[in-house]
């Protein structure tokens, strides 16, 4: 049953060897990578007019200039990740450069700052695209959180089928998005040049004169349009994803990449100077770009969808980047050891169920408004560029001293990342400066909760492994004990018998039974049944006047443990019903205590769960 | 740690026999099963008036004789219940007084509405509670979920902590309403006895003149009122509750019920009348009513507290019946036997939790919007009045065949209840028929399914009760099998060797071990190091190329199970951290595995756990 809906949802599992063909074109992987970074352009000119607005709408023309410089650091970043790229094809991004180069501590940073930035991303894009599409149909309005785990489940749903199928079903609408840009921008541009590129009705313009725009403002709609870059970085962590040779498909796009974010930013923001366009309450820029440019023709309504789904789809990078890179920290002791798991369709389903998990909560307790946490990301993403940039000098210099490569080369390429450092460590300073206290400051704990947490699991780990090391071990001859063995009675059926009969079978030194009643009659019924049955086996009955029995049970153990030192064994008989999904008809209490008994330290009572089958399958 | 925080917040546990202790006076039972009755009065009056100020403000006039007859509603059908109390002093209402005179059948049919009205009762006014802070407060209505989820929470924690604390804490802010109900009806009735009473400035009149008003119409306005009387019956399902003799207690509490239910109905109604008062899109009427005879003073806005208070406070109600509705129907089988289970506090946490999650559920799904849930109520409830009266019927008659009683008291209380089942059988149907179409007709269905479920999980613990039975069981001499041990390995470390220990003093017949690998290299070195280890025990490595490991490992044992035919033990070395939260970190896959061996239908493999401590506390 359970295989048949696994196999229906899932489809059918994928051997090892088919890693290989699991990978994903360029072009999927420019879909499925790109998708973030694309979805940016659609909001950084806004953030940029926005921040100049208030200035008077003279001061817009700086939207220009402030544009080019985020171009420029566009082309910096994307120069800086290609060497990233081929220097560490197994992909990792920061966390992998950082920890080759520059040790544990940065490399924690980095990798913390990322799942920061991909846990914000996905929620932030479902929760943006599910509002694009309540402002269509307000009627909706009131299931916006549900809407929103709906969408975050499809997507979890896609990833689970595995990378190549996801990769194929999410590619079209970024292509789609795509094809919609570039056949606005084109064609705007096409109007400006003929002369005949409409302008908005330029609103009631202050009368004070243009007020001389200061630095700060300048810095801080600089650092708004960065978000443009987010996402830029999320090639460099997937490079597995590619088909071989791996390298060199993830820097051609990456490539792309840049270039179309380069062509949307500095398109847009051309067009909506030259259209006099103004940040407006109701509507985006981008959606009145389009609207002056079609006049209102239906290509705007395919615009505006394009736009929907590209907002949405941004939440599918996330899922291509995180579960590799909880996966690579976990089988470096990092995370929990399951992350590591690599699913039955060669994904690391459990990387993508927490990512999900994670989104779902964080939708349902911010209740869908979570447009304040728009500011938050580029701390992380810069923090991340700038170390990623820092690993790279480092390791391009042991290559240049190992005269390994072309020196030629060898100097271009720190030449590249040097400039890359510097440019991105003072945007992030700038960031974190001017978006300090929209709440920026929230992120820099969370990062350092995620930094301590990594590395006390880690340590946590390497002690236990060399606690469990055979080397260590001097148990090898040690006698084996003598055993007595406790039978553990919840009522006189035949799980009673069962019980006792397996613990007859265990060659023990000894045999108990024990029973917890609630109630002095029913502990007396059964204690005279069982001696009537048992009567080589002594009972021991316990009236827990507390009604909580896993202490009573754990009492008695570790009395039992004061007067035994041989082995013990808690014989537990558990109910197994013909249809799993009964389970939850039986045996709460019996998990209950087990769990308890595992879990008391110090003890060393051993656990025998004996199955009794029941055939039952009843007939209404 | 676990039982610290326990605790913390559930307070010292409690010994059986405190159980009597545990009981609610008369005066907070009145809070704790009547808050939801009381708080129908906040909305009834408005219920009627919308429906008739469709024909015109003129209509309005009929919402007195209306009144009058819910009145007597309220009065026939609290005198049928203060017979329920009597007679069945065990609590449980329609579910027992069905269940001993009526059969199954009856009896499930009105616990299953019973039940749907528990769960729709909490929610709504959850949600009702929440909308009232949020149009005092819009700035939280983006968070308003979440509020009715920390409302839910509160409401469950106070009632996990027993219930006379949940009894003491809430009866404030009930009385806090009746008082302030009182004062305002009262204060009202004085200025409409000296003249002073302000009416509101009449609407626009519609020119019309009154329309003839239909009997559907005047159906429809009834049965809106008949709101007033959900909850009504709360009292008679927690008879258990009171202190003894319990009896007495609640039917003296039904009576106080009842006469403060008919107070404040007919004295909103007839005030809304005399200041003409017509229902409006933003104010509720019994807000209309405060304000203007407190001429807006700081009182108004007591009242509006109080009736916040209330309407939050009705979810307590269903808290209060639904654990010990479900407990009951548990210990007959139709129930998870968990739910029967006392909690440490006396209280049947269990349902107390169920009832809390599928709240929360239902808050999540609907987002917060529920109104649309308020007409479903009055079916559930109806029904459920109506199968207890008929109950009752059939307990008097055999009653005064058997002359048990005194005659004339026989007779007085078969009239009663045979009203009380005319009149609610009729009020049922009319309320099925002028609401099926609001959504009634959803109910029915939720009720079939409740209905079948329970008779579903009663049939089948009978059967796995007679399959379990002793007295069926051969087993009592059969000589137990020989022992094949085999030794799961996930890792060549302590585990290995503890486990391998521990199946060699099973005293088995045979021993074996069995790794599961995902690449072929890993499995040789295991299989290498074990025969230098281990040269006694064989042991097969599989590999599995589709990284699944519980399918590979069910298809060996069951062809060990086609060869072996004694007795198959596993044994699964479990890691057992020093601190319990670190569980997650370890035994992921050998929790997986062992479900998995419990549940394979077929198969008679016994598990043994043996757990290997680790004393691992780190140190950052």
């Amino acid at each position: 049953m359970r295989r048949l809906l696994r196999r229906f949802f899932l489809g059918k599992p994928l051997p090892t060897k088919a890693l290989r063909e699991e990978r994903l074109t360029n072009q999927q992987a420019l879909a499925v990578f790109g998708s973030d970074a694309l979805s940016s352009t659609a909001y950084a000119t806004e953030e940029i007019l926005l921040v100049l607005v208030g200035l008077g709408t003279l001061a817009l023309s700086a939207s220009l200039p402030i544009s080019l410089a985020i171009a420029g650091l566009v082309v910096i970043v994307a120069l800086s990740y290609r060497e990233v790229v081929h220097a560490y094809p197994q992909g990792g991004g920061v966390y992998n450069v950082a920890k080759t180069n520059l040790g544990e501590t940065p490399a924690l940073l980095g990798a913390s700052s990322l799942i920061i930035d991909y846990i914000l991303t996905a929620t932030v894009s479902i929760a943006a695209g599910v509002a694009a599409l309540t402002s269509a149909f307000p009627e909706l309005f009131p299931y916006r959180v549900l809407i929103g785990i709906l969408g975050i489940v499809l997507i979890m749903w896609m990833n689970l089928r595995g990378a190549r199928s996801s990769g194929q079903i999410f590619s079209y609408p970024t292509y789609f998005f795509i094809a919609i840009m570039l056949i606005t921008i084109g064609y705007g541009f096409l109007r400006f040049l003929t002369g005949t590129l409409p302008t908005t009705p330029p609103p009631v313009e202050s009368a004070e004169p243009l007020q001389a725009i200061g630095l700060f403002i300048l810095l801080r709609a600089f650092s708004a349009g960065c978000t443009a870059l987010t996402g830029l970085e999320a090639i460099s962590n997937g490079v597995k994803a590619f088909k071989s040779p791996e390298s060199v498909g993830a820097a051609k796009t990456m490539a792309r990449l840049a270039a179309l974010l380069i062509a949307f930013l500095l398109g847009i923001t051309f067009l909506a100077y030259q259209m006099k366009i103004v940040p407006a309450q109701d509507e985006t820029v981008v959606s009145q770009i389009a609207r002056t440019i079609f006049d209102n023709s239906p290509i705007y309504y395919v615009f505006q969808i394009g736009t929907f789904l590209i907002l949405f789809l941004a939440a599918n990078t996330p899922y291509a980047d995180f579960p590799r890179l909880a996966a690579m920290q976990a089988r470096d002791g990092y995370w929990p050891k399951q992350f590591s798991n690599l699913g039955s369709k060669l994904v690391f389903s459990q990387g993508i169920l927490a990512l999900s998990a994670v989104s779902i909560l964080l939708l349902i307790v911010s209740g869908g408004y979570v447009h304040a946490l728009i500011p938050l990301y580029a701390v992380g993403v810069f923090l991340g560029f700038s170390l990623t940039q820092l690993g790279m000098i480092v390791h391009d210099r042991r290559m240049l001293r190992a005269k390994m490569d072309d020196r030629r080369q060898n100097v271009r390429r720190l030449i590249i990342n040097s400039i890359g450092f510097a440019a991105t460590t003072v945007v992030f300073f700038i960031v974190l400066y001017s978006k300090f206290f929209d709440g920026a400051f929230l992120i820099l704990p969370m990062i350092a909760l995620l930094f301590f947490a990594m590395r006390r699991v880690r340590r946590y780990y390497n002690n236990v492994d060399k606690e469990l090391s055979i080397s260590t071990t001097q148990f090898l001859n040690v006698p084996s004990r003598s055993i007595l063995a406790v039978v553990l009675i919840s009522k006189l059926d035949r799980r009673a018998v069962e019980g006792a009969r397996v613990a007859r079978g265990l060659n023990p030194a000894s045999v108990c039974a024990f029973h917890v009643t609630f109630e002095k009659e029913e502990g007396d019924h059964v204690k005279d049944v069982w001696e009537v049955l048992f009567n080589d086996i002594p009972i021991e009955v316990r009236l827990d006047e507390f009604r909580e029995i896993t202490p009573t049970i754990l009492d008695y153990f570790s009395s039992v443990e004061r007067r035994w030192h041989g082995k013990i064994v808690a014989v537990v008989p558990m109910l197994v019903p013909q249809q799993p999904f009964r389970e939850f008809l039986h045996n709460q209490t019996a998990k209950r205590i087990i769990e308890a008994i595992r879990r008391q330290s110090g003890s060393n009572v051993e656990i025998y769960e004996v199955p009794v089958r029941v055939e039952t399958g009843e007939k209404v």
